[in-house]
Formats: structure tokens, sequence, C-alpha cells
């Protein structure tokens, strides 16, 4: 490695930007994700050129993106994921399916072509688990009916979401047949089952299995093989990498150690997850927003992806009345994590171009911000019990 | 990053290999680094070729040796090296003159060029730290006076081994006129005392300055930034990024939550040293021991560093009587991550074959594990006080 030195220095350009940015956002009362985003921005070849997009560079950020989501699947309990049950399931089917249709349509509009389409519907669905458990922590609303709701239907929605991106990668990999996304659907599907059941299945048997070995205290160290190993094998079998993470990081969330877990996988994602957003933020050309067609479209989109998403929730939680469903619905409006990787995936693949990218990233931003400060005032209406 | 799956096929296929090593040495009573060591080995490209070494590899390899560094240098207190005093430093300087001296001499004799034999002759300098307080911790003996001067040396004599690094590293850069010495080792101490006495200063002035700011509940992530930051600049003027990695460890554990900060670098280091062992073990070519000279070789040098860092570190703690100063020299026998990172710098530059390379590796594993076994009974007949 005789390039070490400017290695390290991107690194640690990187990694003070996005923290510089996380300490002003968190003082001025936003998230810390879209600071780091815009120190990414900042730092990134569009704007200072300091951190550039090298092999060494995308490595840190692809590893930050798999420990995020095998962190998220760490805290996701499989049965949290069934006691929830029909509202958090209809809630969820219905805040993924209408923006995706609606982003499909548009897509469409825009000229884009089927993978395109594909991808852009998809960058509409997840809903951010980090914003919403975030703002739902800090109301102290986490265990209300509704902020299960809104945590099961969240989870269900990222599966749903991953399960989409994993057509979405195998399409843009091969040929587009019917067939072969019934193939793609299937093996998806597959994969997930048999990971999840079967891994949950033996760990549930044997709860001590991961830290039977001598080199591991905790499931940590055999945690990170297994999300390395599943991570590469989804990948190699034409899935999201990052599926693979977050079905390793729900299986060993089911071991007997999982706070030792919670614990050490903590601090790995907290130094790796900033290289993720930064460089994502480093893909973001500001000058794209000096047209006005394309801030035009990044209210369009973002529109779009509000209207959607709070209109398909709403619907999946009216039977538990207005005033709940209103909350419910609005926090499922963040997006996050999933739809600046599913961007990024098409921007990689050549599905969608540079403006729809720095669209995408915008309105992940936006959605972002605006949430967060009605959350309180719906959560007051709502869940009236709880003191504020 | 098109490769991706193979990129997180090698990461997995090393850390799986390096920690199966593990377990069998831990099993065995043997030391797990030359298990982690020898899974390298295993599936690096001489023996099954599974894992290669490429930048995106070298790079997980060269952040688990700054991750290591940075923990070692965590681990040091500056306090407690000014403490034991006379005794240690003695220990330190003979235990590092008389194998460097003794490198040298052999390095000329096996027509090593200039540069070749100071990077040789620095290979045999450094004690392990871990190994040997590994074996004292496991034996009670940590508080005893000759574990406090075991540990107080081998922690001087890590500096020591390091500025020669850093004046190898130097000389192979560029010339070796005696002024460009001069300069070096200027420069790197320069760099030392401005980084350890000014920023151990300003931190004990104000003992919560890492947690001040509100993205950092611990001094964990700004640590993180400043080990980036200092290995970088450590490279970026010549020295070893490793220095860098020491010297940002060794500042930021004089801050108010050094506590905190060691739980949250633990799984870190613990995550990325691996695919740093794993990463030496890979570059070993079994083949080598194939012929009789290299094999002859091997013991030759092995003898060579036992019986060189014993009598020097036996001369330095004389004065403590005969039984502690066996004890003593037998404990700082152990060679370890520096001697390796040495020897990779030196195969790298091109300073040394990749025979001499792996004599070095190969003399590394012996003594981790020939002195643990002794250091039972020479305890107990040095510090009788200690229950056993």
């Amino acid at each position: 490695m005789e390039h070490l030195p400017e290695v390290l220095f991107q690194l640690f350009v990187l990694l003070l930007a996005t923290k510089l940015g996380d300490e002003l956002f968190k003082r001025l009362g936003q998230p810390a994700l879209v600071g780091e985003i815009l120190g990414g921005v900042l730092v990134g070849p569009a704007v200072l050129g300091w951190y550039q997009i090298t092999p060494e560079t995308s490595l840190f950020a692809q590893i930050g993106a798999v420990l995020l989501l095998f962190e998220v699947g760490v805290h996701t309990r499989v049965g949290d994921v069934a006691r929830v049950g029909g509202t958090a399931v209809a809630v969820a089917v219905l805040g993924v399916a209408l923006p995706f249709v609606g982003g499909y349509v548009v897509g469409t509009a825009l000229g884009l072509g089927f993978v395109g389409r594909v991808f852009f519907a998809a960058s509409l669905t997840a809903t951010s688990v980090g914003i919403t458990s975030g703002a739902l922590r800090s109301l102290g609303a986490l265990a209300t009916r509704s902020g299960r709701v809104i945590l099961g239907a969240a989870v269900i929605d990222d599966v749903l979401a991953m399960l989409i991106v994993a057509v979405a990668v195998g399409i843009s990999a091969g040929d587009v047949s019917l067939p072969r996304i019934g193939l793609l659907l299937a093996l998806a599907a597959a994969f997930i089952a048999i990971v999840v059941l079967g891994g949950t299945g033996i760990l549930r048997r044997r709860r001590s299995l991961l830290t039977d070995p001598r080199f591991a205290e905790t499931p940590f160290l055999p945690g990170m093989i297994l999300m390395l190993g599943l991570a590469a094998l989804a990948a190699q079998i034409g899935l999201a990498a990052i599926i693979g993470a977050f079905l390793a990081g729900m299986v060993v969330g089911e071991s007997s150690e999982r706070h030792a877990l919670e614990t050490e996988t903590a601090p790995v994602a907290a130094f790796f997850t900033p290289f993720f957003f930064g460089f994502i933020g480093a893909q973001v050309d500001p000058a794209a927003f000096g047209s006005l067609a394309t801030v035009g479209l990044l209210v369009g989109v973002t529109l779009l992806a509000i209207v959607a998403k709070y209109a398909g929730a709403f619907l999946g939680a009216i039977r538990t009345g207005r005033e709940r469903a209103s909350l419910i619905a609005w926090g499922m409006v963040p997006r996050g994590e999933v739809e600046i990787i599913v961007a990024g995936l098409a921007l990689t693949a050549g599905a969608i171009g540079s403006d729809l990218y720095a669209v995408i990233v915008g309105m992940v931003v936006i959605t972002a911000l605006v949430v967060p400060p009605l959350m309180g005032p719906l959560v007051r209406r709502a869940e009236p019990a709880i003191a504020l």
C-alpha cells in the first residue's frame, strides 16, 4: 500500500467532516444523519475535493452500510414483528405499495427505463427505522400502542423494501423477463426464510451456541463472521449484500447474550457508518440544484414521497382511530439509509442519472428534517396518557 | 464496487480462518496470536488461495495494525512509564541495544544492504506487550515488582523500536547520509514529544475535552478521528503510520473517560486485528522452509533473538537480584506485532527478501510459543510472595 498516507488522510477528513456536521445538527436540534451527509458533500469531489471516491474509500462506505443494517437486524426481534400483527402488516404493505406505484408512474413520466422505474419506485418505499425510533424515544412514546405499530411496520417495510431491492438488483444484472423476476423473488424469499427460520430456530434451541467457542466471550465476533459470510453470499447469489447483513443481525440477535452483542456492535457501527453517510454526500453535486428543473423535481418527488407514504400508512392504521392513524402515518414518513442505498445501487447500475440521485438524497434529507418537529403535537393528541 | 462480493468473501474467509486458528491454539493452551497467523497462512495465496492480497484487503490489514497500536497506546500511561524509573529504562535500552547490534552484525554477514541491515536489526528489538502481559496476567503477577518492571520496559522498548522504525522508513525512502538520519531522528523525536507532551498536557488541564462535543458521549469517536489524523500525518512526514496511531492512543488515554474509551475501542480492535495477523500469515510461503538453509537461518535468527534480548534485559535488571533479573529477562523475550510490522515494511521496501521475511515471522511465532510455559517456574522463584 504505497498510497496509505492518502487513504488515511481521506478517511480522516471524511470522519472529521461528518462528525462536525453531526455536531452542528445536534446543536440545532436536527437529525445528525443529515449533518453527516452534508459534511460529506462539503469535503467531497464536488466542493472541496479533499475526499475522493476510490476502491478503498468505497470499501469503507460499503462496510459501513453492511454494519448499519447488521445493527438494525440485531435490534429487530422476529417475535416482536409477529406480535404487533395485523395493523403493522397493513401499515407496512399499504405504506410500501402506494409510494411504489406512485414512483413507478412518475418514473414512467420522467422517461426512465424499466430498471430505472423499479429502482426509483423502490427508493421511495422504506421508512427509516433510525429516525423514527429516535424521534419516538425522545418523546417517551416508544412503548405506546402507536409506537409499537410504527416500529413493527417500519421493520416489515424494511424487509419488503429489501425484497424489492433484491429484485431490482437482479433485474439490473440480467434480463428483465417475468420468469426471471419470479425466480429472483423466489430466491430472495427462500434465502430470507431459510436464514431467519433456520438460524433463529437453531439459536433458540441452543442459545449459548455463539459463545461456546473460546475465541468469543460474547456473540460479537461470531456475529461479525456470520455478517461477512451472509453479506458475501447474498451478493454472490444476486441479492444486495446488506440483506445478508440484516439477516445475520436478526439471527445473532436471538442469542442469549444479546445485550453484550449490542454493546460491542455499537462502537464498530458508530465508527463505520459515518463513512457510509459521508460517501453518500460526496456523491451529491450541489450544482445539480442550480437548475430550476431539478429543484422542481426535488419538490415534486418529496411531495410524492410524503403524501403516498402518509396515505398508505393512514389507510393501513385507520382501525386504530383517526388520531392514532395520523400519528402512525406521519411517523412512517421519514426515509433514510435504505432509500440512499437503493439510489446508490441504481446510480452504479446506470439505471438513474446523477440528477435524480441528488433528488432522492435531497428527498431523504427533507423528510428526515420535517418529520421530528410535528411528532410532539401528534403524540400528545393520539396518546394523551403519556406525560410529555 | 463491482467486486464487492469477492472482497466480502475474502474478508469473511480470513476472519473465519484466523478465529478458527485462535480457537485451536486457545484449546491447546498456546498464544492465540500464533493461531491467527497460521490461519492466514492456510487460506493465503501460498496454500489454499482463498484470500488474496489486494488494495482492499491490504487496507483492512493496515487499519488493523493502526487500531492495534492505538489500543496499546490507550493502555500505556505516560505516568506509569515515568514511575518505574531507572530499572525499566536500563532493561529497555540494553534489551533493545544488544539485539539491534547482534542483528546488524548478522545482517552484514548475510550480505544485506545498509537499509536491509537496519530493518533486520530493528525487527529483533521490541518485546510484545500483548504476549508478555497476557502471560503475567494469567499468573496473577502483573502487579509484582518484576511485573511492573517488565511492563514499563516493554512500553519504553516499544517507543525505542518505533524510533528505529521511523529512521528505517525514512532511510528506505530517501538517501542514507548521516545528516539525513540525524534529521529523521530529530523529526521523530520532535513529533513524539510534541504530540505526547502537548496532547497529554492539554488533556490533563481539561480532562473532559474529548467528551464536550455532542456527537460523542465517550472519547471513542474523537479518539478515532485523532488516530486517523495522526496516522496520516506520521505517514506523510515519513514516519510509520502506526507511530501516529500509538501516540494518539496514549494521548486520548489521558482523558477522564478512559474506561469507556477502552470498552468501546476493544470490539473495534478485536474485529480488525485478525485481518492484520491473517494478512501477515498470508504473506508467508511455507515452501520457504523447504530448504535446509532457510531452516538453519530460522534456528540461528531465533537463537540470536532470544539470547541477545535475554542478555541485554538481564544486565539491565541485575540490580533487582538474580532471580528477578532472570524472570524479567525471560519475560522480555516474546516478540510480536512490532517485529512483524517492521518486517512487513522492510519486505514492501524491498530491503529484505521473502525468505528472511518468513524467517522473522517464524521467529516471532517461536518466541511467542516458548516463553509462556517457562514463566510459571520463574515467577514462583522470583516472587514467592504471590500465591500460584
